[in-house]
């Protein structure tokens, strides 16, 4: 039997068969439809969840689960997304049901960022002890596996760790509060930090001059060709970065954080500092546990895995 | 068949005979050595077991386990202290083994901030749902409990709440930090941020030049009085303790808060500020669950209960 993993986000929803809990035997995508309304979202994951199981060589009926990660809050055990600022829905959406009705297949969801920690942690056969994984991207998500489930906190719309508060009353999230973690240390918070700091004449004012805006990329190519200020921006972003995951390590204490995203093309850049500023400033350094902090190594894939497994072991 | 609860303070070892989970049928308690050093600690402490043992009607083997809250960092499954900031203890300490061994009985020890969490919920009857308990004292304790039981985070040193920062690199804090939320929100950072912030002429100042200190009840007594000097003291106050409780409200999203220590003598001073906060705060705000923020009620007896329920179920 398999089991379908779907990743529904802004721009295209991903889909996979699953089977052997991490072996992804075919992949596909379709665009997202821009209403994001409700119905026409719906629409679109069950027809590529037929497309899938139309795929699958033992015929559509060798499916025996569907998995989605949503993005927004999601009430796990109703399979409802309660709330999804990125999809503009406001209220209650009964995601599991309508995909679960014309499928006939029983459907779980869970939020996107735990769909993907959980897929990261089973993809490096991590089920057992506990794993927050951390994707800094547009936004910043989080999830928290424990013996390969995912920990889904007490109501809707918890483990969202990009906005805890590590510089209240500074600068302005995407949430409507002020000084998260994730205003900082998204990437498009590195980009932010820098686009505030040009210095003119650098690398980096250069570079911005000539493409009209910056990516990470840019920025951490230029802290390797060893422009200052390019560096000065990261170092900051580094520092914002280990003290977002310092607060989390005092909050878990888990055995490791997993960065992913984009600017984790670079770890290597941040791999001795963040590590160096967690053992520094955790609540009783050395005398405690240390967690250590490594490079999500899964990428795209782990939110379809994750899908695929919340209804735990294949 | 009873058990005995201990609450191990730095200036007190505090102990009760519990039965039917809840019910404290005698307490007492003795001075803790102040060498601080865990032989004389853990000497005490047996003194103290052997104390209430003795006081049973039906003798000491009524007594069926030994519960201790500990401060610290504790790994509460193999029973050790791994590092008491408090006590000096920068070396694990086997404290369960070095009470059990003597009085031939199972004991339980968690950390004591988790102990008087636990304590406060099963004396309000919350043996359904998730709670986080926080302590205003000396520092911000802080512990969280699922369905009746602790939930420990995965190694020693989890749920330190109060060393999440939200204000990166300000006020110093005891654990060597800056803008940890103890280092505002406990009654030690409610008192600074109103001596730093004395208007001359004002009831607060006035106050404070003829006591040569201030304290919590002093402030909020003058909060009441009507005095700005105060007031605006204690607004700032409100302000960072909502910000704490919003990041505490977006990581695990429990049911509620419960808020205690002395400065919730004056919880009708912060009730509507705080509540009105993490409403409008809280990511995703109306649309998804609003935990509530309530005050705790069970006071010095809790760590006493929570400590002799370690185990599950009377």
């Amino acid at each position: 039997m398999y089991r379908i993993g779907i990743d529904l986000g802004g721009t295209f929803i991903k889909g996979g068969i699953v089977r052997n809990k991490t072996d992804i035997i075919y992949k596909t995508k379709i665009e997202t439809p821009q209403s994001h309304t409700p119905g026409d979202t719906c629409e679109a994951i069950n027809e590529l969840v037929t497309m899938l199981r139309n795929n699958l060589a033992t015929g559509p009926d060798e499916c025996e689960l569907i998995g989605i990660g949503s993005p927004g809050s999601v009430d796990a055990g109703d399979g409802i997304v309660m709330y999804s600022n990125n999809f503009g829905w406001e209220r209650p959406v009964k995601l599991a049901e309508a995909i679960s009705i014309p499928q006939n297949l029983p459907v779980k969801i869970s939020n996107d960022a735990n769909c993907a920690a959980l897929g990261e942690c089973l993809a490096n056969n991590l089920d057992k002890g506990t794993y927050i994984v951390i994707t800094l991207g547009t936004g910043v998500g989080s999830g928290i596996i424990t013996d390969g489930r995912i920990y889904e906190g007490a109501h809707p719309g918890a483990i969202e760790m990009g906005h805890m508060m590590i510089r209240y009353g500074k600068r302005k999230c995407t949430c409507g509060m002020r000084g998260c973690f994730e205003s900082y240390c998204s990437a498009t918070g590195l980009i932010k930090t820098a686009v505030k700091n040009l210095k003119k004449g650098s690398g980096l004012y250069n570079a911005y001059k000539e493409k009209g805006q910056l990516d990470g990329k840019m920025i951490t190519d230029l802290v390797r060709a060893g422009d200052n200020n390019a560096k000065k921006v990261f170092d900051r972003y580094l520092t914002d970065l280990g003290t977002g995951l310092t607060c989390i390590c005092n909050v878990f204490r888990p055995d490791a954080v997993l960065l992913g995203g984009g600017v984790c093309e670079s770890f290597d850049l941040m791999d001795d500092f963040l590590n160096d500023f967690v053992r520094n400033n955790i609540f009783g350094r050395e005398n405690g546990f240390v967690p250590v902090i490594k490079k999500a190594t899964t990428g795209n894939d782990a939110g379809i895995i994750g899908a695929a497994n919340l209804a735990g072991d294949l």
